[in-house]
């Protein structure tokens, strides 16, 4: 079997991630070495109904009695509605502190079936099987579950980490383009912040990427899971301000994300060209060549992603960059590339190189 | 001042108990030297206006900007409605992950309000302010908070360590009788499981107990609070089963207030005949003398705490043993004594012994 493991350590909570590409035959097995219990819980979307049965049926095959709970697919299923929904689900199957919660799907049902488990008994075992990239190489690692609060995205929520993530490439399979491309912006984020190395496999193997060669895509799924897992080891409940790296580009993406208005850019897209923004004010700053702004582009556009936000007011964009919930007293705060692989948190920039950037590469 | 420190040593989580008899007037300094947040907000239920208005000044001279949040007093305020409720008043304070979420009231409001706490930001510093003798010598040590399910109590919450405790044995002052007397069934037990000597002093000071004299109850409270500390240290979130012997006279306990009818019997109440019908069972299996059964029924006696239940029906009350959420499979499980000081989990018990003890003290 062709499958790389990545080791979350996390003291007594550390964990694996393998990621494979059998078919979701060996969830399983996986799960039985990390559970005991009889009752496991497959949570889905019913987008990917065939990929929980899969999971389903390697979950029985393996000794637990699984049953499958299919949630609505979308944002909207991030709600508390959603939650009671599965404790009572949960509470009519009496599971017990063994009971496995199994998350398959993306971000969205990671999120939500990790929330009811984190709170379910005071906590149930939770294994995830992400479907989609971006929630292979983001909500695999760093334990956030949550579920949105009319008031604000993600406010309610819990740290609460899996005892292991089982990544099977085949689902991407049937993934849509462009969803698979947001995802790729996640990846490219992970080079330009911490491995010139991995920004440099991704220029040269761009074609075998965007054709979801299982290797290739096994390779950056791990290598960014690694990635990120080397920040959250240090920083497991965003304490000391270093998971702060993973925000790069994203002060940008919120902003555009918004301008755009719910939904019509996807949230990878809006970190695409986040990052050149980004990229662009470093510059402003001369804090790096025009060169690395320039290699960002390159990769991005051959992904098909956006470079350059739309036209949207400058003064809506900067609004909402201040009042962005990691802004401190309505400064402007962003992580800006001091060099390809390394990236820092300034909270001194002048609104008139914001301006400048935004105006620049709009028009452009 | 007159106070003593309990310290619960958890690591990273580790905080401190102070118990005092100051009318609450310290509790700012004390919130101060945890939390460099400005908002604090205070939970409370209606029957604690008063301390909880005490809370809020304190708060205020020590520069925080407190803000007061009352829910109606009783279980039903254990709710997801209520959880709900604190989430969205959080939103609108625009609290962040540093405000201070402060408890002031018994175990239904240490609950709900570090519930909300925990699941708000992904978890928000708690400060406790226990104000009646049960919470004082349970809920202040351990981290369980939670709210009830229609399917079961407490089946819904998380373990979320406060960052202090804060005792103030004058809010015992306006304390019902009955529910004060309730508390120290639970004050008796920790001295049954864990320690003689405190058991002995229980017995020569029961009428400075019972007068609620303050240097009295500041040290049964802080010996409760450092012999739950000592157990929860070894197994923080229940996973050895050490926790277990915390239980001593629950089962019983639990099919008590079950065959009472809701609320008609006090906690501590069924806690007290529990106890005896355990040791009483531990007798019949030879593994104590009938003196360490008689010990405990004078003390409690001397507490005005019933030492024996009613003449419920006996296969009622199996029934509801053998389905306790502790149980497996179906079996009697007790925590019984071995001597005074200690006790252990018995899972072999045999339904005519359980049977025999039940009917000769309800008779008696």
């Amino acid at each position: 079997m062709n499958a790389e493991t990545v080791r979350v350590n996390l003291g007594p909570r550390s964990y694996d991630i393998v990621i494979t590409s059998d078919q979701l035959a060996g969830v399983g097995a996986f799960a039985r070495q990390r559970n005991r219990g009889g009752l496991a819980v497959v949570v889905a979307d019913e987008n990917v109904r065939a990929h929980a049965e899969a999971v389903q049926g390697s979950l029985n095959a393996a000794g637990f009695r699984a049953e499958l709970a299919v949630l609505p697919s979308g944002e909207a299923t991030k709600s508390l509605a959603t939650i009671a929904q599965l404790w009572d689900r949960l509470a009519d199957l009496h599971a017990d502190r063994q009971t496995l919660v199994v998350a398959v799907g993306g971000g969205v049902i990671g999120d939500a079936a990790g929330f009811a488990a984190s709170t379910f008994n005071r906590g149930l075992p939770l294994l995830m099987v992400p479907t989609t990239l971006l929630s292979m190489v983001d909500s695999s690692v760093g334990g956030k579950v949550g579920i949105n609060h009319p008031k604000a995205k993600n406010l309610i929520g819990a740290f609460h980490q899996p005892v292991g993530v089982w990544i099977d490439t085949a689902t991407l399979a049937t993934m849509a383009e462009r969803e698979f491309r947001s995802g790729l912006a996640e990846v490219v984020k992970y080079g330009v912040i911490l491995d010139p190395e991995f920004f440099a496999y991704q220029e040269a193997n761009a074609e075998r990427i965007l054709a979801r060669e299982p290797a290739a895509i096994r390779h950056i799924v791990a290598r960014s899971c690694r990635l990120k897992a080397d920040v959250v080891e240090k920083d497991e409940r965003e304490e000391s301000g270093l998971r702060a790296v993973l925000n790069y580009g994203h002060t940008f993406a919120h902003a555009f994300e918004t301008a755009a208005g719910y939904g019509r850019w996807l949230h990878g897209e809006a970190v695409a060209a986040g990052m050149v923004c980004a990229s662009r004010l470093a510059e402003c700053q001369q804090l790096v060549p025009a060169d690395l702004t320039e290699r960002q582009r390159r990769l991005l556009h051959c992904f098909q992603l956006p470079v350059a936000p739309e036209p949207w007011p400058i003064d809506g964009l900067l609004a909402t960059m201040r009042s962005d919930k990691k802004s401190v007293a309505g400064q402007l705060r962003f992580i800006l590339p001091r060099r390809l692989g390394e990236v820092a948190l300034f909270d001194n920039c002048r609104e008139d190189d914001v301006r400048g950037v935004l105006q620049e590469l709009a028009g452009g």
